[in-house]
């Protein structure tokens, strides 16, 4: 019966937990959006990445990473523990398999707040993930808002906007350009995104 | 300059005007959603057909189709004046080149109320056409709805039903499956497709 099969594949659509991937360079606000995303959902978990950087103030062990030595990293990472790792700021960041696996086992959407090389790993493990870039008014506001931020010595500040520039050279293989120039605005494109996925034929 | 080409695909993308094929087996909804549709978007016109059909009880010349005689349309036929033609119900169909031309000249989206075989025709000629199936809540309700409309004869019902079944067979070949439980939330289904297929990538 051909037509039970449509309908149940809206069924199926429309409770399916969707993994996804928002990336963006630095201080263009995608971890806020992100956070903002989890709450609007109904059912949905942000993936805590695994780093062994340090923490910044303000940030807290397990709610915006799991905190961890290199040495710890990197068995992980022999354990096939991850999903994707990589190398950004010579510091490791990676999303655990366990996490992820848990998420959609409970019927959880996945947000991933993740940089472009994370971003495409996923892709390349889960090609149903959606990905969206997260992009600012333009590379000059982008520029004011990190030198602005402050909280990060001036290499640092320099690093980060090399590497903003790399980031957005893949911004075209992503699935979605959301542009961030109002906060809610950004969020309401990303919910009609999701709203849009949850309806698709694939 | 990369980051140069992504903030102008991002504004090409805000500003390209989308066409909007929605098929549905009779009775769903279709028109009237894609009425609601045309009015909500801020620049939408919506296609109106070439029908060799007589009109019903109500329809008007040139808002609901343009009702031309059988040899008119065999003459635009053979004029290449169609963009898609097809026979449904022994009475031809069809959209007109021009119209869509001129729509999108304005950088008006343009709405299709089409059948599948239409709507599979649009892809074809126009492979970046946005295909939205709605689909009725269950068969059974559709039914239920043909006979209650009434303004057609047992025959005609009869017809209808069996053509319905067959426009199902075709949903899985669309972009998205909207359900048409509420023309409301339908419609916002509607809105946030259109909105994200304007964030895409292509």
């Amino acid at each position: 019966m051909k037509e039970e099969k449509v309908f149940n594949t809206l069924k199926e659509n429309m409770r399916r937990p969707l993994l996804i991937v928002v990336s963006a360079p630095s201080g263009t606000g995608k971890t806020t959006l992100c956070r903002m995303l989890v709450e609007r959902l109904e059912n949905a978990d942000f993936s805590v990445s695994v780093t062994s950087r340090d923490p910044r103030p303000g940030e807290v062990q397990g709610r915006d990473y799991l905190f961890v030595s290199e040495e710890e990293f990197r068995e992980k990472i022999d354990s096939g523990g991850f999903l994707e790792w990589a190398v950004v700021h010579d510091r490791y960041y990676g999303t655990s398999k366990d996490f992820v696996r848990e998420s959609l086992g409970r019927g959880n959407h996945v947000v991933f707040d993740i940089d472009v090389q994370g971003g495409m790993r996923i892709r390349e493990n889960q090609p149903e993930a959606v990905l969206i870039f997260l992009l600012p008014p333009s590379m000059e506001e982008l520029r004011r808002r990190l030198v602005g931020r402050n909280q990060d010595g001036e290499d640092e500040i320099e690093k980060r906007i090399g590497n903003s520039y790399r980031e957005m050279r893949r911004a075209l293989d992503y699935d979605y350009l959301v542009e961030n120039r109002d906060l809610d605005e950004a969020l309401e494109m990303i919910l009609s995104i999701i709203t849009a996925e949850k309806c698709r034929v694939r």
